[in-house]
């Protein structure tokens, strides 16, 4: 698969006249990677208006970049290479000390900038959407093959590893994130961390995990239930897959962010557990785990075609448990498309 | 273990006078984490002259502060809540935009610091030298665990794999780093991905790998060779371990960062081979992979007593091989204390 790198960095220069900067100064390694193909811990990469690039990486990288599409040169400090007076640079992640670094050598001043190369991935090509939909594949397949193993007994950070051993056994780089395990009451922490908690009959077990494949994240969450589910599992476990359901039928090209956020939080508040779920809906996915756009009450913004993104909505009853359902989905005209496919009927084992 | 978080920040509102802020608005998570116990993916805590300390997170993780000696409040903007006109921020870590953001609403302007918590870290307390010691421990024997599965056939990510498997069944949180699998002609590329590259006969291969132990990292290297080796094999082998034994000899309390890199590099530069040994000698492990102090050939400072820190010199021949011979040490007044215990005789397997 040859990614068209430079047809990146044209779409990118189309929207710099606007910014009124004659170049972009590129930092974000995420985003270098994006522009250029380049995966590296020291990169940069100039983008001017007229489309033309220059990238700079050190030499640990410089090797890798003889096969790219974009002129390539050596240096350690490759910000400082690549700064020019009026450039625009990234502000959400140039430093302050880089900033005033950069800033002190150069005749006129560099230009802070809001995300310019986030909104561009936000919408994904066919080429990441393949990656995208084999890092969800493996994420589904894990999923089953571990299922068996889930019983009392197993602690939360076994069934962590047999997950993550799991998706790197399939093809995975490695997890997309540190995989959730939360068992009983830790199911009520929505960030909770495994530990050496075992599972027990009667618990709901939230399992939060994904596999990153060539760079690309999936995330997926699904709650099971360790015997027959007591009446205020059941309630909430249906509640929120009715949320998550409300969440995902309103996703579409053109809805607002805020707007399909409320579709499932209403869905939430309705039942009287408004209180109970306190995170936004959901996050796109792609060479971050957690990139453009979010879903939430405060957002703004609206959907466009193909835009990779997660509906997570949750219960979460403090000292008791919680369940959370997330899928990853693709936006797109007609419907989005499921790219996680593992049932969410309550499984029951 | 209790860690005294509480002396932490007391060792840094010492050091605020002669930076001339009557605060410290600390937002990098690292120095979150080490300067409260708190983990968390948003928080940020503000350190006063006179040691009273206040921690911001949001509500994901309001819950896990209250077992924590300082005070919590939540916030989602968790730098807004704490910023106060004149305090220093941690300009290394703070983005432009966050910058200029809190700026606006403050009647007083921040003050961009240059580092003042990682030079605190770079001192390991004996907690910290406790989490290290495991860590490097667990990374020792999963080499030893290993071993007898590398031979020829086995692909660079199969051994990847089985590295990172057998660190997590020996209680590692996750790898320290993506571990680096080099064979033959990869092993001349100092920072190769594993490939699916088979191993063969008449190949060095170099793993570059470690464990995280609950938030500590250990960093080894060590380059074996499958089949006796040829002439060249052995001589930049030899070569690659003299260098790194006067390279740890070196490490010292008060030693320069420089001449412990000149003690090893000369060893190398003397046999012609210079040019094939261009990154830095080693860099400070503790809460990151990758922390003060760095040793490199324009590096200033000196190392103080009980400093963690990897020596690991390399000998590069493009397109042919390579070696390179990494521990993890500490220094200590008397000599350092090897945590890596690995042997350095070259293995042939």
């Amino acid at each position: 698969m040859t990614v068209d790198h430079a047809a990146r960095r044209a779409r990118l220069a189309e929207l710099l006249p606007a910014r009124e900067v004659p170049a972009l100064l590129v930092t974000s390694l995420v985003n270098v990677r994006y522009l250029t193909g380049l995966d590296s811990s020291n990169a940069a990469v100039l983008v001017r208006a007229d489309g033309s690039a220059l990238l700079a990486t050190d030499n640990r990288y410089i090797g890798k970049t003889a096969g790219l599409d974009v002129e390539a040169v050596e240096a350690v400090d490759v910000a400082g290479r690549l700064a020019e007076p009026g450039a625009g640079i990234e502000a959400a992640h140039m430093t302050v000390a880089t900033f005033n670094r950069l800033g002190e050598g150069l005749a006129g001043p560099l230009v802070p900038l809001a995300p310019v190369v986030e909104l561009l991935r936000a919408v994904k090509d066919d080429d990441e959407l393949a990656l995208l939909r084999t890092a969800c594949e493996i994420t589904d397949q894990a999923f089953a093959d571990v299922l068996g193993s889930v019983a009392p007994g197993l602690t939360e950070r076994d069934l962590a590893r047999l997950l993550e051993r799991r998706m790197a056994e399939l093809g995975a780089d490695r997890p997309a994130f540190d995989s959730i395990v939360a068992a009983g009451e830790n199911g009520a922490v929505p960030h909770h961390a495994p530990t050496e908690r075992e599972l027990r009959a009667g618990d709901l077990v939230t399992m939060d995990f994904g596999a990153r494949y060539r760079g690309y994240h999936a995330d997926m969450t699904r709650t099971v239930c360790l015997g027959a589910p007591a009446g205020w599992q059941r309630e909430i476990y249906d509640l929120v897959a009715e949320a998550q359901r409300a969440g995902r039928h309103a996703l579409a090209p053109g809805a607002g962010a805020k707007e399909v956020d409320a579709a499932a939080r209403s869905v939430i508040e309705a039942a009287g557990h408004g209180p109970h779920f306190r995170h936004g809906l959901g996050h796109g996915v792609g060479l971050e785990i957690h990139e453009e756009p979010f879903l939430g009450p405060s957002r703004t913004g609206r959907l466009e075609d193909r835009v990779p993104i997660t509906v997570e909505p949750g219960v979460y009853l403090p000292g008791q448990g919680g369940v959370r359902i997330e899928d990853t989905l693709v936006t797109r005209e007609g419907g989005p498309e499921l790219f996680t496919k593992t049932t969410k009927e309550l499984l029951v084992l």
